[in-house]
């Protein structure tokens, strides 16, 4: 894929997305599901900052919009890299095989793009998680008619969390180093942990201040 | 917003969706959501279909791919219509209310616009619950090196679905017509019965196959 990934209409995305090329694919959607939810809270933020009713809220929408837009950012060339890595990976697979000199270099190849392959979606999983301590004060204080928008974005990141581990995990089992891969997994599991619980709590809030 | 949404680059839409204006926001999210879920199982239909070690499961291949398209178009025109309803329902928000025959008509204008902002997510949830019944055939047969990314959609599909309920919800709580929002909220609560248990199954299909 020629193109960079951001700089693609979203129709023209959804096609590269539906066609039978390996890039983009679900690792680029959990980072692209991150990278929304990062985006309907900032906007939130946007729609609190300035408002007489929510001056008290000011101070601290100023400091998550910052995080927001940061953790975005990061979501955003995730995406790109995922995208990249495969590229990388594809090409890997590609090379020749015909000596047992070129096996064997084509077979490091593999291993050492595949272990990047499982680094990008655990980063992804990660920021994503960071969004997290950003929902219930935004649920609670922000412009209530977005709170909506907070329930969206917290539903986003606990697609794209378990989504980016997945990606982890279908890559952790083509890698040969049993040691990376014990201490990748044990991040990842650490990572999931108690996500559910938070998202519940988030939905909670959102739901009473819709029903308020 | 002027410019069709699915025209704009990705950055483009990041950037408008964290930005204060009130659309795009959740409600497209849900859609978008939807359709990349969709947009991922087209693809593991067509990394799937032509290969010889999946002969047997092409003819079924193909009539999911033909569905999940289907429901990707659908999705996309559905994002786009979230965008026209809250840009219909900002302007009448802006109605004169000067006289009581202007309020009268700004009151009845935004109950009616508020009406179809209900109804447009409705159709998101349903569209996104339809994608559910291709997801474990596909995670069962279809390409084994692609199976995260049905994990992937399917977990979209279970951002997406209580992401748009969520945006029903709270239009609902400004709807005055009682009938119509005791119906709607019952056409709802039918849609959300029972994803997660399906959702869970995926998932199970999906690191089985991950894992074997």
């Amino acid at each position: 894929m020629s193109e960079q990934l951001l700089e693609q209409p979203l129709q023209q995305f959804l096609g590269a997305l539906s066609s039978g090329t390996p890039t983009p694919g679900g690792g680029a959607v959990a980072a692209l599901g991150g990278a929304m939810a990062a985006s309907l809270l900032a906007m939130v933020c946007n729609l609190t900052i300035g408002k007489q009713q929510y001056a008290e809220f000011e101070d601290e929408a100023r400091a998550l919009l910052g995080r927001a837009e940061a953790l975005r950012a990061e979501l955003q060339t995730l995406a790109q890299a995922d995208v990249d890595v495969f590229d990388h990976l594809s090409a890997a697979y590609k090379l020749p095989r015909v000596t047992d000199a070129d096996a064997a270099s084509r077979r490091a190849a593999i291993q050492k793009i595949t272990r990047e392959a499982t680094v990008v979606p655990l980063r992804v999983a990660r920021a994503a998680t960071a969004l997290l301590p950003l929902c219930a004060p935004l649920a609670r204080h922000g412009n209530r008619n977005a709170v909506s928008d907070v329930g969206v974005a917290v539903l986003m990141v606990r697609a794209a969390v378990p989504a980016a581990l997945l990606n982890v995990e279908i890559n952790l089992a083509a890698l040969e180093d049993q040691i990376f891969v014990r201490q990748t997994r044990a991040q990842a599991e650490d990572l999931a942990l108690g996500l559910d619980e938070e998202v519940e709590g988030v939905l909670a809030l959102v739901r009473e201040r819709i029903a308020s």
